[in-house]
This record gives structure tokens, sequence and C-alpha cells, in this order.
């Protein structure tokens, strides 16, 4: 039996362990705490920054992915050193881990970024913003997530805090966009790629929210951009497992690259209930380097709605009565205000209802 | 969190765990052996025939329900003495671990059976297949399944072995039948009834070999009467949790009950990939009366094929290769010859590809 190893017992590592069971393959969690969200299939409890730990966990397994793009580099060309198969490899995480590489990659592949600049300092900065209309986007490189490690600045001064680090801090033009879309794809080491159709994302406070997958009106030149896009990046960049490439779609009708992350993703999530073959599922077989699945969608449109703070028991009879066609999906975490704590799931023929149905759903476990 | 407790450790209660993972619900299994096909969910090895053991277990679940029906009478009633929640509970289980018993509360119901008789000798069988044209099935009352304790006759030699344990067999008439349809449907403590369509269920030496969802030809009269006949069943039992009934479709155009299983059935596996709500969720739903999931289908035709054997590590990336939109389930089990270990679906509009499609997976692991 092949065994998936996943560092990190987050609910992107839970939703692994449906489709490694239906597929009778083995996955084991090295979880960061005895309760994760991945606990049912959590194996060992240790910290993912130590080489041993990580190499020890490595040992049983025919392959480590992971549930966050967070392990050290070191720790990742241990495991390499030492044999294990590693998906996505070290090479290819760089890209994930540092957003002032991938915009320097990105850039140098010719593909469509927003402007930027590497700005070491405050003088760095007020040039960039100067230059651009006197307003940018600040980003960490490194450990921002969900709108963590980024902000919206007309002065230097509002990122000083960020600068003491005395590392460069990535500049980013303020890009008038129309709405942002999510091109999520999957890739074998062999080479296999396998694209679901690109979805639309909406943020609130910089947070995925809501997705509507495929994007409304992007079948045609806009799909076929999106997918080139990612597709560029999953073979320059040697990308194995799932890629999310987030991107702009701009008022002057541009795609423009914002994020990556190189594992399965909350704009991909719609993909359990709505697609032949889940993100979850195709994750596990690219990285086990197993032919891809079938990535047709099984609805004219599928909604899926984030749930934050908590699905409490006495909630989930209510949007189970009221919405019998919705999936609901439960991340078994502690209810805590704004915590992503599931998601839920609709699909059929008409977008107004679909949209409805699933946030009617998601409603009930709203604070 | 609500936690589901299941007793026995086979595929059924394995196929309950991605369910449970994605409703964010607890599950932990009562296992035979620690390398049981639900060894991920197993938190306590033990005899389910050990009222103690079984006892102990419900301690830390909030139901207790079944992945056979093999649990003795007195530990059912021991537990529900003790305030535990039993779906389906043994008033109702008694009928799923005794034919006898259920042909004499079907025939009192008034639902089509075919004729029975208890026979309790050799010379009262021989008066039934006298009766009868001279052939008879006849049936140990407990314990078979899978063509295990079954046995078409015309002497009642042939069985001699059989009454040797000083109990009453079940003899039947042998119906002369076009095919064996399944209505399944889940019922909830508090009444609610949800049924997916009739399928046509296709046996291979008393195993169930493939299933077609919904059966061909059944719109209208059949579905009606095959869904009235399973809820009078349902109610009238008080069954809890999924309710399996096998029925004939005899070549006079009746519908005669053959067997029941208070549980998910091999004829509903079709549900996990071609219905909304797959039989596993809603069998969990069911124990834990929750409002029960929306049972249409996805897909026009839904066709699953079991697969006998084992799904060797070799042969699966062949089978997806070969036929990206199957989804393939396997059980974690070690190969035997005749083994059930798995199964595949595919789901299409046009039946005879469907077919085609979910054997030709199927190809893959056969020996």
């Amino acid at each position: 039996m092949r065994v998936v190893g996943v560092i990190g017992g987050g609910q992107l590592a839970r939703m692994m362990v449906p489709p490694a069971i239906e597929l009778g393959l083995g996955i084991s969690v090295l979880a960061e705490s005895v309760n994760s969200s991945a606990s049912i299939a959590a194996t060992v409890v240790g910290d993912y920054r130590d080489a041993e730990t990580v190499l020890a966990f490595a040992q049983n397994v025919d392959v480590v992915t992971f549930d966050h793009e967070h392990v050290p580099q070191d720790v990742l060309r241990g495991l390499v050193a030492a044999g294990v198969a590693v998906h996505p490899g070290p090479d290819a995480l760089l890209y994930a881990q540092d957003k002032l590489l991938m915009r320097a990659r990105l850039s140098e592949l010719g593909l469509p970024v927003p402007d930027w600049a590497s700005v070491a300092s405050v003088a760095e900065l007020e040039e960039f913003l100067s230059s651009h209309g006197g307003r940018a986007v600040v980003k960490t490189p490194r450990g921002g997530y969900d709108g963590k490690g980024v902000r919206v600045v007309s002065s230097a001064a509002e990122v000083a805090d960020w600068f003491v680090a005395d590392e460069p801090l990535l500049a980013e033009e303020l890009v008038e966009f129309r709405r942002e879309l999510s091109q999520v794809l999957a890739r074998r080491p062999s080479g296999e790629i396998a694209l679901w159709p690109v979805v639309e994302s909406i943020q609130r406070d910089g947070v995925c929210a809501e997705v509507i997958a495929p994007a409304p009106g992007s079948a045609g030149r806009l799909a076929d951009v999106a997918a080139d896009v990612a597709t560029a990046i999953a073979e320059n960049l040697g990308v194995t497992g799932v890629l999310a490439v987030e991107m702009f779609e701009t008022t002057d009708d541009r795609i423009l690259v914002n994020e990556l992350a190189m594992r399965p993703h909350n704009s991909g999530h719609w993909s359990i209930d709505g697609s032949t073959t889940s993100q979850f599922e195709q994750h596990l077989r690219a990285v086990l380097d197993l032919p891809l699945g079938a990535t047709g969608c099984r609805d004219t449109w599928s909604v899926m709605v984030n749930v934050f703070g908590g699905l409490a028991d006495e909630r989930l009879p209510l949007a189970l009565a009221d919405q019998p066609d919705v999936k609901v999906h439960g991340y078994g975490k502690e209810p805590r205000p704004g915590r992503k704590a599931g998601h839920v799931t609709a699909g059929g023929d008409d977008l107004d209802d679909v949209v409805f149905r699933a946030r009617a759903a998601a409603a009930f476990f709203e604070d």
C-alpha cells in the first residue's frame, strides 16, 4: 500500500484523508498538536522545523507532501539528500515561501505580474510610492497568509515596523481589478497536468469568503489565458502536486498573477463536491505520480462559502434541514471568532439560486 | 462534537469515515483486529460478542451503529438498558438477524414475499418440495451472507447437514425472476425517510457483482412499488439508519422481498459518487437523528462494479490511466482470491458507455 506523509495537521491535511481512504491509500500526518484538524490520521506529533523529527516521520511513507509551505528549506533539502520523495520539492517551494523570489522569477519568465520592487528602506519605498501614484501594496516576503503580512500604504511610515528586520520588503502597484480569479491545477513529477476551470474568488478582509466555479463569463479567452499562465508557472518552476495561482482580472482586461500556493487551496474546495476529481484526491495522485483524474464539473455552477467561527453542534441540524442539497464540511476545530472552521458547497444550473442556497446554509453558522 | 461508534471494522465502517470527516463528526470503531479495513478510525480492538467490551466502547460515543448484523441480542439489549442510543435498535435488528422471523413478520404485514415455510425436519422439507414443483431455496435463518447459508435443492438430503443443529430452516419457493432489484433508504428515529431510486443488482455466484442506478425501466410503477414496500418495512419494523431491501422482479411482474440489510449495503455503494448524499453520509445523519440529505442522482446512470481479489499496487496506475472519469474505491484489504476488495463507479448519460467504462476499470484488478 502506498502511503502519503503530510507535514502539517490543518484542514488541508484533514481533507486529504477521505480520498486517501476511498482510493485505498495510506496517509499519515506530522501534526503540530494532538488535537489538530487532521488528528484522525495523525501518527506523529512533532515540530516540522526539526530535521530529525521530519526525517524520522519520512521513513514510513512513500512521499512527503504538505498542509502548509512553512517547512524550512534546510529541512526539505535534508529529506531529499536522504532519498525521500518530496512533492512539491524544495526548488519549487522556494517560490511559494518567498514572494520576492517569486516575483523575480515570474518577471524573468515574462509572465504578467503587477509592477513591483524589492524595497530595503523607507527611502526606497517612498521612491516606489512616488512613481506609482502615491499608493502601494507592501508585503513581507515570508510567512504571510490570509491577509497577514500585507498592507496597503500611502506612506512608508505605515510599514516602518517591518523594516526593523533588516530584510527587504516587496512593494507592488495597487492594481485596479474587476475581480480576483484562481486557477488551480495538479502536476505529476512525470509531467502530466490537469486543470480545473478558472474560478472567481471573493475576498473579505483579505481572506477568501466565496468561490464561484467556473468564474462567470470566463469561457474562452479568460479561461485560456489563466490556464496558460498557470501551466507555464507549474512547468517552469517544477511544481508537483496541486498549484493554485491567484490572479487579478484588471479593469483594463489584463490578467496579473497575485499569489502562488503549492498545495490544495481554499479556491479549490468546491471541487470536493463539484468536480469528478477533487483537488485533495488529485493532490494525492499527483504526489504519488499516479495518473490524474478527470477535472470536469459535476454541476453547471458550484458555489463555495467559507464558514468562520465554528460549526456549533446545535446549528448543524438547522443548516442540514434548511438546505438538504448543500454539502457541509467541518474542520473539527474549536470555535474561535474569525477562524476558518469549515465551508459549504452548493451546485446547480441557476447561479443566483446556487449562491442563495450556499449562503443560506453558511448563515446558520455565523456568529 | 457528535461521535458515532461503529461496531465492526469492515469496509462498511471504513466507508463511513470519509463522510464523518467531511461533516465534522467524530467516528470510532470497535474492530475485530488491528488491521481491519476501518483501522484508520479504530479506537478499540475487541470482541463484539462480549457485553463488557461493547458497553465500555459505547461510553465514549453518542450513538452505536453497525458494520454488520452479528451483534447478539443480549449485548444489544444490555446497551439499551444502560441508556445507550443504538440504531438500528435490537427490536428492528432481530429481523435482519433471523430470516424466519423476517419472513413471518413481512407475511403478517401483508408484504409480498415468496412462498415460504419453516421446516424443522427432512420430512417437512420434502413436503414443501413436493408442493413447490420439487425445487426450493433453503436458508439457514442466521449468519448467512453473500450466498453463504443458501442452497437451491431438489431433495432434502442436500441440506441434511443443516438439520443437525436441531433448529428449523427457511424453505422458500424458487422464484422465477427477471432480475434482482434493491431499494435503499434511510430513516431517522424521529421518522423522516429518504429513498434513493430503486437499483438493479446483478449477482454472480450469490454475490453482488454489479449495480445499475436507477434500475433501467423502473420509473413509474416499479419505482413506486419498491419505494412503498421498503417504506412499509422501515416504518413497521422501526428501522433506523440505512435499510436495504433486496427484491425479485418476477417474470410475471410481481415484486417479492428477498433479503433485508439494516446498514449501508453493497447495492448502495454507487451513491458515494452518484448521489448528492451517499448512503454512508446518510447513515451517519440518520443514526444521529440529523436531518437527511438530498438523494437525487448526480448522473443519468451510475454503474458500480465490485472488485474481487485485491487492488494490487501495480494495477492501480493502469486503471486510473485508462479510466480517468471512473472512481476507484479500495478497502485496504490484503489480496485473497474471491474477496471483495473494492469497487469502481462510473457515471454518465449513455448506459452502454457507463457500463463499459466501469467494467473496463474493474477488469484491471481481476486475477
